[in-house]
């Protein structure tokens, strides 16, 4: 792989090459840009565990390549289509089992179990069908990310201060990003100043990832520790809050990285917009208000820990829940691929997908 | 010095040993507990620069005994006690200089300044009234801790769990702790179920030194990263927030660690009481309002890395304000050792410093 193969982003969050999901290593950035190829599904639920890859869409698309290679490994001693469905199922459910919470990954994952649900004729045929689906999740969410970011630029006021949470980028998705989509697209709009990038404890994505990526592109950024961010309101250095979301109910409570509720509060307190940048996959309209939506509890030693280095003294308890709810009224507007919903977000979220 | 020298704590913070300024190395807990011996003003002030010892009032007595030990150190050389004042006169002036938030570096050296200026006769005699002053700070200190202890303890429900920011225990006082004296006080008179500590980036002094302090006192404490506090008043895991200062207006705003300002709009949004705890030496009425404080902004590896460990990407600039300022619109009330202020503050504050 080569930076010429790569028009959307200077790095591959996540593709296919070859037999093998190519994901690159987001325990190691920013000191190392590794890649490692899973050849299993199972090697990609391991990665998805892990944190490997991360971000509601990156997930659903690792997810969705890993049923695509789990596919093409066994088609050869699968005797038709429906025997090849059946033998892929018990990796499609541990899948479906890495993470609670990104509602990409369970959309991914349904998106090719329509097409297993469909299969006849012969098991290459229904494998060759299923990498064509991964690799369309792929493209729709370029696509998507791409309308996202020019939706939400059109948002900001000219000379714009924005500060995000966490890695809402490319990292996050197939290259362009949600949240940094909207900073992508404003960024050569020539509407955005500055980023102020949240370092975002425990797994640090924002001091890390966010900091990496928008550093290769040239985009001026600054990182914070998450507790500076409201003293940063106060102080007149944010015009704007922009993040992404791991699931949204249909009222538009958005679940995101831990942090995200405690920034909307702040935000609301000193007037600021509050933006949530999403493709309709992470829409779950299953779900009446966030107050249903799970939120996964991640091992302890990610807060205990930074690399080898103990923070917190052995045997003392720590709490990591890997993301919260901020409720649909601190937020101003949501930016879909399909355009900017205001409040109140019920119809607006409904008209949405009815309308696509 | 053995535990049996301590019966104000399981540790020593900051102590005359000899000739020497014995601080515990704030930098390296929770993995070693470390004394590091400072025999001249100048080491003392390395000492605060460099947070072996940190906490408003902590660094006050440092600062009060640095003075100290120099003018015993010089005093064999000065012909007499003014010959003395002038000698150890610029040492103060460079403590003076270590850290500009914490109003109580300034207040313990301007007792020790008081008695140099009305130092005469000999200069042994003008330095053991420097250590007698010195050793009345420290003193004091405790006093002071305890009674706010108590005065913030009568403020809990029983059963009270606690949230607290960075480390206003004994570890920044000479033993007792301001919030974490509250915390030691409904913990003895048995009001206090649990405490959780921000971890509070980017010096870690809640998941090293809040936690390992509680631990040792068998007081239940959990860690979490500083922006879970807000999801964890939102999940009803929070009864009220104690926090201590460095530096109080005489409005009531109260400069605090970076992250107080953010906890403090968070406690405000689930109605939950916002406490600050201080002893009047960190009250400064000469400022009517917190805007007025400066803030300290610390070297940018604190952000950049944790122990050897690089977080954010080369060249990335980073923000590093050691402290933020809490308007007190959002306190419930201000804990002293002359008593519990409420609103409105400013008259309250004037009382308290007359009666007294």
């Amino acid at each position: 792989v080569t930076a010429t193969d790569r028009p959307h982003a200077a790095f591959d969050t996540v593709v296919l090459a070859g037999d093998a999901v190519r994901m690159i290593d987001q325990r190691v950035l920013p000191d190392t840009e590794t890649y490692l190829d899973a050849l299993t599904a199972d090697e990609v639920a391991h990665a998805i565990r892990e944190m490997v890859v991360r971000g509601a869409p990156a997930i659903g698309i690792a997810a969705a390549f890993g049923v695509a290679i789990e596919a093409r490994r066994l088609a050869g001693d699968a005797r038709d289509a429906f025997a090849l469905a059946r033998a892929v199922g018990p990796a499609v459910e541990r899948l479906a089992a890495t993470r609670p919470t990104a509602v990409n990954l369970f959309w991914a994952i349904d998106r090719m179990r329509r097409i297993m649900a469909s299969a006849s004729g012969p098991a290459t045929a229904l494998a060759a069908a299923l990498l064509t689906e991964a690799q369309s999740i792929w493209d729709e969410d370029l696509r998507m990310c791409r309308a996202m970011g020019d939706h939400g630029a059109a948002l900001l006021t000219p000379g714009c201060r924005l500060l995000t949470h966490c890695n809402a980028g490319g990292l996050a998705t197939a290259g362009y990003g949600t949240a940094l989509g909207v900073v992508r697209s404003a960024w050569r709009q020539g509407r955005l100043r500055s980023v102020l990038a949240d370092e975002t404890r425990p797994f640090l994505q924002g001091a890390r990832l966010t900091a990496w990526e928008l550093q290769k592109e040239g985009i001026p950024v600054t990182v914070i520790t998450d507790n500076m961010a409201a003293w940063m309101m106060k102080t007149g250095e944010v015009d704007a809050v922009v993040v992404g979301a791991d699931r949204v109910a249909a009222n538009g409570d958005a679940a995101n990285k831990i942090g995200t509720y405690g920034l909307a509060l702040a935000a609301r307190a000193h007037g600021l917009p509050f933006y949530v940048a999403f493709p309709t996959s992470t829409l779950d309209l299953t779900l009446p208000t966030g107050d249903l939506i799970p939120i996964e509890e991640r091992p302890a030693r990610e807060v205990t820990h930074v690399g080898d280095k103990r923070l917190v003294p052995a045997d003392v308890p720590v709490r990591n829940p890997a993301f919260d709810v901020t409720p649909a009224s601190l937020v101003t507007a949501l930016i879909t691929e399909r355009g900017i919903v205001r409040p109140p977000f019920g119809p607006g979220l409904q008209n949405l997908c009815v309308g696509g």
